[in-house]
């Protein structure tokens, strides 16, 4: 399902992630809210149809940005996402379309709307620059930008007690990394019912949700399937732009439930692909179906197109669940 | 009289810049095209209302950027501004919102739309940088891209046959030039019915829209008074973003025609505006009344109001010619 701003409203309400404790609901685990935000999704320069490339992944409410072409601030405000809650910035390479909006994001974060760190993750050669350009720009930071720079050859780069985010490599004309989002295992979901049927206390949940059995006063043991209900399997988000066709991406992001990966041409333009590093539709189409993905998002279209429903066509016929990105949508990962 | 972009198609023919030749129209001079089309007019960061500062001085259809904020480039394309006839970049000032659309613009120029020589004036301290960058971004650039350092006292940076640009010191917390666009004084209307009642041959036009008399073949002088109309007073441009009030910026563009003035503030904020290097409408009003202006463009407003006009009715009180910008603005210069 994916749904545009304009009617995000009302969706908000219905995903706010805490829902009230009462009997009404069977089970008050916290609902795994895990989305994607398109700020951007065209692919070099601007144009009148697309921005450069920028997406917000929303995980339980907190903000990670991929990519950050110029113009992401403004398409944040304008998708209301709140830069108090961006924390987290990770860029796939120094192409000035997946990076250029970066210095006036932070210039933004650190003049006016946050305080505490704003972490950074590129590739080396782009930190220092980045460092010259913020000092310029800034002089009495109320942010401080902490810089990590993203190994060539990969590997986990960030994570919390619910996410992983990974680096792998794309090929493309430049060093570029493509990102994962890994949700960690969750916690088993409470069945209220039961918890009531046994007078489980309060303190002992926590320790069930983890997995635990419960053991009663007279010492009768309640196995923990019996308290609690299956969390689903864990969902997972890769990124893959900008990148030629290439198996190995398959094999990097095998088993990630929702792909976006960039589909800058159709099949009329194939030949032009693989010499400039990128992809078609139907490539993508591959990738996903090859890495046994559930959804795939397609983006960073080329300025030739005067609308996706050819990107869409050549992709579905290898990946029949496939979206096409637009700017301002938020898509639910899957 | 300013119309919105929306409107500008059917005024763009309206404007083209060379008449026919035909017995129609009674002079047959160059109309002189000189507008200037507002890309953004918010000060600090983009918000929903408005875009950081940029603008396009069109002088007889050769455009002159006067600072290039984030996302300036998308607004040249939506304005439908074309790249190729952009040829000179003026930069006042190193702050974020003056100057971060410019690698994307110039990446833009470089990649896909134009060769030749592209000029940016800026202070020094930017260039060095914006050096480092472009080789970052460009690897084969298809245009060479000149860089002017401006002086810091001001003076003379550009000057065609038709136009000089001049820098001027303005008054704000770093280092910040303004830019006067004078027009030369033009040549004289040819008058097509004293033309055709005198015989004057094609090869004499030139000379006599230069200034010069006519000679008949039997001898007899025709003044020039008699061939050729008054081409009116030169038009003049000057470009003060961002400035504190300052009666030497009044001095300074004395006799200029229209004046682009920031008004960052109303009167109700009068007391954060200096402090910060600012104006407030007013503020901009008695600089174009102390420089005896034609006409006041109010713009660079703060995040702070939801419309402008209160600026309108503050500024208007002190100079009744005054319009507020908006972005995708073309504004005629008087």
């Amino acid at each position: 399902m994916f749904y545009n701003i304009l009617d995000c409203s009302i969706t908000r309400l219905l995903d706010f992630p805490f829902l009230p404790l009462c009997k009404k609901f069977r089970t008050f685990a916290p609902m795994s809210k895990f989305s994607v935000n398109i700020l951007g999704c065209g692919s070099a320069t601007p144009s009148n149809r697309h921005l450069p490339s920028a997406q917000v992944v929303d995980f339980r409410d907190t903000l990670y940005m991929v990519d950050c072409g110029e113009c992401a601030q403004l398409q944040m405000r304008r998708m209301r996402l709140r830069f108090s809650h961006l924390r987290h910035i990770f860029i796939s390479h120094l192409h000035g379309d997946h990076f250029l909006g970066l210095p006036g994001l932070l210039s933004t974060l650190s003049l006016h709307e946050c305080s505490g760190q704003v972490h950074v993750y590129m590739f080396a050669e782009g930190i220092e620059l980045m460092r010259r350009m913020m000092k310029m720009l800034v002089h009495e930071p109320t942010i401080e930008i902490v810089y990590h720079p993203v190994p060539p050859e990969g590997g986990t780069v960030f994570e919390s007690d619910a996410l992983t985010v990974e680096a792998f490599p794309l090929y493309h004309r430049v060093r570029c990394a493509g990102y994962i989002f890994r949700e960690k295992p969750r916690p088993r979901p409470l069945r209220a019912d039961m918890l009531e049927f046994f007078d489980v206390p309060v303190r002992e949940r926590a320790a069930i949700k983890a997995g635990a059995d419960f053991v009663t006063p007279d010492g009768r043991v309640i196995e923990n399937a019996r308290l609690t209900t299956d969390p689903g399997p864990s969902l997972s988000y890769a990124y893959c732009s900008d990148t030629a066709f290439d198996p190995r991406v398959a094999a990097a992001v095998e088993g990630v439930t929702t792909i976006y990966h960039e589909a800058t041409y159709t099949d009329e333009f194939e030949a032009l692909a693989a010499p400039r590093g990128h992809s078609t539709a139907r490539q993508a189409g591959k990738i996903a179906a090859a890495a046994g993905a559930r959804k795939l998002i397609l983006g960073h279209f080329s300025k030739k197109y005067h609308d996706e429903s050819g990107h869409l066509r050549e992709a579905s016929e290898e990946f029949p669940n496939t979206v096409v990105a637009n700017e301002g949508m938020k898509i639910d990962i899957e």
